[in-house]
């Protein structure tokens, strides 16, 4: 059996960064989906209620990519009482030829944190306006940092503004991005000021109760919503999904089952069958995305497989190049 | 973050085998299925036409076990063209408490053959009679040879009967009974034959078409039904269903989605409320198995995501305490 090589976090953190070639990279997966023949399985979850944990898996198979990642990512949320990071995970890179495994990403989540920020400058690229003076961050995590990151990459906005339930990690986080980015940075204490002095938004947060309104859209508005990846969250008032002028996912039947739109056609703010537009359709040109300025635009990013197999293979790409790794003797 | 351990398929074969203690650890897994709030999350399945191939993922969490794994079954069916075996896969074991990774196992499908071979023992255990003289074996490949000696493990019979569709392949294979058990292993060119004259039998088989038949059931027989594990498989003829006193399964949802009771249903042999007895059920007294000498019993194992880490986490247990493996510094 051929050799397989064991990248830990640290040596994945050598080779990979959040830039435009990564940018490319989780692009070019969302084209994929919209014109290839890909196959993606809907999510297997394990609960494990005893513990406050749960796992999640995703993959798939992209035409064209030389191998398919599976990943897997649990979150066990009393972890932090015992001084270990609540989200962990790996992701196992095959063959697409002989299904063999290639290499084992070690990542503790490194690489779905950036294949997710990457999915947030890919919906900035294709629905932001083209101008973005002010971005606006709902959320002062981990994400939260990174998005705005992915968000520079697209857009030079000069202006950033934080707002978070927990003042202190808005001020750390405008702080952070402040010295990371050379923007202004400031945490803003109202939700919908954030809102309305921006023309880019990305919400980041865990929220079960919507935070966005409906009343704090305006002209010109793009918002991704993050946050969501499971059927109790919501992020975005459901009025507010009505009241957009166009609503893109990355996937329709994720964003219905777990993202915006399931909360948004459960209370019958729209139809089943409301026009949600795949992002893959818009890098394509199958199909519209934000089509003049004064648009208000909403993406919702429930996280595919796509993204993990261009990661994960991108990632090995890089770290073949660069000599990392342990070479397992299988 | 604590290491992780790497284990190879020769390490894992230097400290696990097939053995009383394994059926045993199998059996338990079984148990807590029919006693336990096991979580175990439908199978995740990707298919890679392009390749002839797909994948399994299976998982489950068993309140008790510090461990839970996650396995991943990839089978390529043009490897053989290319010098490669069709199937492989690893197990990743995780922390019950942490999700944290304690090991992969990259056992290329091993431990798989174990705890399948284990499962039918646990099968024999329970529902076979219980003087065997004769076993008939379907099917003349690895797991025709493991069923054999599992069997041997917990029915000590001195004559094995080999059918297989290829009769090379079945003399080869009771070449290898007869030296490996110290039994009287000869390879039959009638399958009816075989289960005429045997009290258990295994059928081992990849067949999408019934080979046993209900003609050939008699008082004081049991089999077990290895092969199926998809939709198209199909080894039993689905009278023989009906016919049998008892039909036992591993998980009843699974034999009805891809197992022999999938066939049995959709053919109108039975109800789709057929009474199919959890193996689970049996081991812990809940429900009754076989309950005279002269019934004929079936059943159905399809393979279940217990079995999976129940293996894995005895298998993690053995190499530590046996220093192998190599250490990742995460």
């Amino acid at each position: 059996m051929p050799d397989i090589v064991v990248l830990t976090e640290r040596e994945l953190r050598q080779c990979v960064s959040l830039d435009l070639p990564v940018v490319d990279a989780i692009e070019e997966a969302f084209r994929a989906l919209a014109t290839k023949r890909v196959a993606m399985p809907p999510i297997l979850r394990l609960d494990i209620p005893d513990h406050n944990g749960e796992v999640d898996v995703k993959t798939a198979y992209v035409p064209g990519l030389s191998s398919f990642a599976i990943m897997v990512s649990p979150g066990f949320f009393d972890n932090p009482k015992l001084g270990l990071p609540s989200l962990n995970g790996l992701m196992i890179l095959f063959s697409a030829r002989t299904g063999l495994v290639e290499a084992l990403l070690l990542d503790n989540g490194y690489l779905t944190d950036i294949r997710t920020a990457a999915a947030g400058a890919v919906a900035a690229r294709h629905l932001a306006p083209a101008r973005v003076e002010t971005l606006g961050i709902l959320g002062a995590g981990a994400q939260a940092r990174l998005q705005a990151q992915a968000a520079h990459l697209v857009r030079s906005f000069g202006r950033a503004l934080v707002w978070s339930r927990d003042p202190a990690k808005a001020m750390a986080c405008a702080a952070d991005l402040s010295s990371a980015l050379g923007v202004a940075a400031e945490a803003v204490k109202d939700a919908a000021a954030v809102i309305r002095s921006s023309e880019l938004v990305v919400t980041t947060t865990p929220a079960r109760q919507p935070i966005l309104q409906e009343g704090w859209l305006h002209p010109g508005l793009h918002i991704t919503a993050m946050g969501s990846d499971a059927e109790e969250k919501n992020e975005i008032e459901p009025a507010a999904i009505a009241h957009a002028d166009r609503f893109i996912c990355d996937r329709r039947g994720q964003s219905l089952r777990l993202g915006e739109l399931h909360h948004a056609v459960a209370c019958g703010a729209v139809a089943e069958n409301f026009p949600a537009v795949e992002i893959g359709d818009v890098i394509a040109g199958k199909n519209q995305g934000r089509s003049t300025d004064a648009e208000i635009t909403i993406c919702d990013l429930t996280g595919t497989g796509v993204q993990d197999t261009a990661i994960a293979t991108l990632a090995f790409a890089r770290a073949r190049a660069g000599g990392l790794g342990t070479t397992i003797r299988s």
